[in-house]
């Protein structure tokens, strides 16, 4: 019985805490390739590199796993990983795995997350895929008690796979006193960032800024990831990458009065 | 009665043709504020600006118009809009516009699209938002064709309004012999990009990459976007940011043997 093929990425980079303890978790459990980006690519979303360049660099740092760096986002990763890298080699990836993030990924991060846009590149391909993040920011974060449940949901995903054009958005609470309570499966939770832009002055006189920002969560049910990870569960938001507000397209064709112009 | 504020970005930069088509069509409707970025920003998908630096200025290019460049993404324009130009101030936008895009964003390519994040950043914000793009690419695309119909939708949300939390992803087919049929409310398509990437050498003798693809349609379908474009129509697709496969959660929850470990 052949071991299962794992494609690992992250959006910290490729020297991350998180990617490197991804990385030896995935070895218990299958045969690793890592493509990851070069240096830190959070906030990045779903982009993509286009109208610029790529650069790809094979690398030891990762003891016995073939791994690459690349200079562009956690998507082109995925994709450079498929389409050069492995492309015309008898195994494709069995898995995507993305992460472990250093910081929260929940409720309306998850679109300007590039640890989810790399699982959901996989997802595009048609392989089940996973991005996992940890809610604590810290560069030298607690890994520690999340471990075991990010192999038990790989193996889980691996032996059930998941449905058809779905990703799995896992968060975990931080390291805190009491241990995880279990896994939720959970729906995004209804919040968003309200920003504040400092701005300052560079040595120039010339005016620039910092984006900060305070999130708000709005939500006031328990079936979602702020309130899972708020209660010390691990969170597990299915993910689709159809963005279709499926029941307003009744709605417009119901209302709009400007359709009939043909 | 007061005229309605129009908040206006796009991705392809404040230079942009598309862009300078779509303020001249917002001056017939509305007081307009423009917050563009300052270059191109194609491909940047949902990104946002995190751990750097943000420049922004007001510039005169369009006539009688406040405009600002912004050295962000997209999604960090209407943020900066939102929260540093107008903040504090009497009005806020009554709608988001982005656009015109140069070049289709149907189908899976709204993930990547920076035009539509702009909108979907509207749409978190709880204003009505509209990205508009054409299906040509070029840098001189002609945009008459299409005046009308951005006119006359972004009229008919004003009227009307969106639903919470959906944006309105709208293509336009590029210009052709036989006029625009009309509008179809439309569903995102089912297809993908199946990227090619190009090997090549610098002066220095080190490998770099162009990412090429090809879009592949896997969609038999007369409901979506790509069959609307296809058939000379103006293709809508009401597009939400809860990612939640609502319809996962239940097989999740059904399925899975390791959500009783608490």
């Amino acid at each position: 019985m052949s071991k299962p093929l794992i494609l690992v990425s992250n959006d910290d980079g490729i020297t991350a805490k998180g990617i490197r303890t991804l990385v030896d978790i995935m070895k218990r459990i299958g045969d690793v390739v890592v493509v990851a980006p070069d240096g830190p690519q959070s906030g990045m979303g779903h982009a993509i590199t286009v109208g610029e360049t790529l650069r790809l660099e094979e690398t030891t740092i990762f003891d016995g796993v073939r791994a690459f760096e690349c200079s562009g986002t956690p998507a082109d990763c995925v994709k450079i990983a498929r389409h050069f890298v492995l492309k015309g080699e008898s195994r494709q990836p069995d898995i995507v795995v993305s992460g472990i993030n250093h910081g929260s990924n929940t409720s309306i991060s998850v679109l300007y997350s590039g640890t989810m846009s790399a699982a959901i590149e996989g997802a595009i391909e048609g392989t089940p895929a996973i991005g996992f993040s940890l809610c604590d920011y810290s560069h030298n974060a607690d890994f520690s008690h999340v471990e075991p449940y990010v192999e038990s949901i790989t193996r889980q995903v691996l032996a059930r796979g998941l449905p058809k054009g779905v990703a799995l958005n896992v968060n975990f609470p931080p390291k805190r006193h009491e241990n995880i309570k279990g896994i939720r499966i959970c729906r995004q939770s209804n919040a968003k960032w309200v920003e504040d832009f400092d701005q300052r002055f560079d040595p120039n006189g010339r005016r620039y800024f910092w984006m900060a920002g305070n999130f708000v969560n709005f939500d006031k049910g328990e079936d979602n990831d702020e309130w899972a990870i708020a209660n010390n569960y691990v969170s597990v938001v299915p993910v689709q990458f159809d963005l279709t507000a499926h029941e307003a397209i009744a709605r417009l064709n119901e209302e709009w009065d400007i359709l009939g112009e043909s």
